[in-house]
């Protein structure tokens, strides 16, 4: 499994992704799963890949070989005047890679690889996309501003409520963290470490680029702070009225005599 | 879809199921998938289902008949001596609507229908059983607390960080309603009304009951507390070091002179 999010805020973009990758639970291996393109002062390209790590290798190595042949026609990673030109760059390797193993891989594992990618290319906005194992893709707006692919479920509820498109790059990167911490708690399948970037829009290059480690002191420290803070919010909640304002006369209540 | 949670805790138990069900996003309708099963001083079994509605329903009627029916042979709800004896008479009546049904709908839907089920019967202490759609079963114990079936990742780091076996009724059955608020923003198909009970240990009779329907002002209220809770507690994490104690030259960065 995998666990990678991206969230477009106002002030930018934040991405993560975890690094385990396992074919069985006896077959546990670490991997990074972020690419970084930079060209400084002109553009800055993150990607978060999830699926099979033989077809999202291949997919990468595809990208990374168009980007430096400039005999290529169509758009690459250093050529592609927009964010969505880049997704669709992604998009052609990813169907390329499907074309060539699909066939292969049917009767066992069949082919998926998706990528969250966001960043900036001079002259447009900060953008963020989300590809699917078809090669097809949407882009975060005002409405839904992050992307999860992977195990997306257990670190989803602290997203939603924290994150707005007004959220602070360094509030986000917390909340990022917080998701993971929740997210390994119940999958052992994402692992430690942690890949976690910044980009404030209109500068071109990352802000922060972090790995965390397993045992990491940070982390930790956040870990625990985040159980003790939320356990603390919890027991100031009100409790539920014991004043009959929610009778249950509804749900079927069974006596000996009437069975 | 469902969600249903059952907590094991030193002071007793708490138990609860939503309402929704479904058979396609055009096709929703309102169930309650909780049944007590109450011999007052005696014996109070709670019941939470999920599955196929057919299924769910037909097993509940084959425990009520049988219940009724002063000539079955092995345990039923009202002679069982103890809970892992309801806990077998819930599995043979599974057992027996999935071989009376299974052979008919295996080209549709197959046949799925799983348990909570916790009380206590006296001369005994209070038990949580979860039983899966085959018919076997699994109790909770001092290390797992708790039980859930449907959609279970949303809600379930609340109840991590939050639940432990000397948590008090009351607090647990806000941690319910909590995890049941984030599983609800996330899946459509897990909705309101919500059932909750609360069982005390060596009662005999349930201490709480309560329906908390769509639009209900307690429940908006906690959800709103919950979240101004968090984001507080959140905005007092300490912000990610910017001192290079996490510098990540390992992750892949590509140039264009490198690419």
């Amino acid at each position: 499994m995998t666990y990678c999010v991206g969230i477009l805020l106002q002030e930018g973009i934040v991405l993560a992704s975890d690094s385990r990758t396992n074919a069985g639970i006896d077959n546990i291996a670490t991997f990074c799963k972020m690419t970084i393109f930079e060209r400084p002062d002109e553009r800055v390209i993150v990607l978060l890949s999830s699926g099979n790590l033989a077809g999202t290798q291949a997919v990468i190595s595809i990208i990374r070989q168009r980007a430096a042949d400039a005999g290529v026609t169509g758009p690459t990673i250093w050529n592609a005047r927009t964010m969505f030109d880049v997704a669709s760059a992604i998009s052609d390797a990813v169907r390329d890679v499907e074309k060539r193993d699909a066939p292969y891989l049917a009767k066992s594992t069949p082919f998926n690889a998706s990528f969250i990618v966001g960043g900036q290319i001079r002259g447009e906005s900060v953008r963020l996309f989300r590809t699917f194992a078809e090669g097809n893709f949407i882009e975060a707006g005002t409405d839904t501003t992050f992307f999860q692919t992977g195990e997306e479920k257990y670190g989803k509820p602290i997203i939603d409520r924290v994150i707005t498109p007004t959220t602070l790059l360094s509030d986000a990167m917390k909340c990022v963290l917080v998701s993971f911490d929740s997210t390994m708690r119940s999958n052992l399948s994402v692992g430690m470490p942690i890949d976690l970037v910044a980009y404030e829009r209109d500068s071109f290059r990352l802000s922060a680029r972090h790995r965390f480690e397993t045992g990491d002191a940070y982390f930790t420290a956040l870990s625990e702070q985040w159980r003790d803070g939320v356990r603390s919010v919890f027991r100031k909640l009100p409790d539920v009225p014991a004043d009959g304002s929610h009778a249950a006369q509804d749900i079927p209540t069974i006596n000996p005599s009437d069975s």
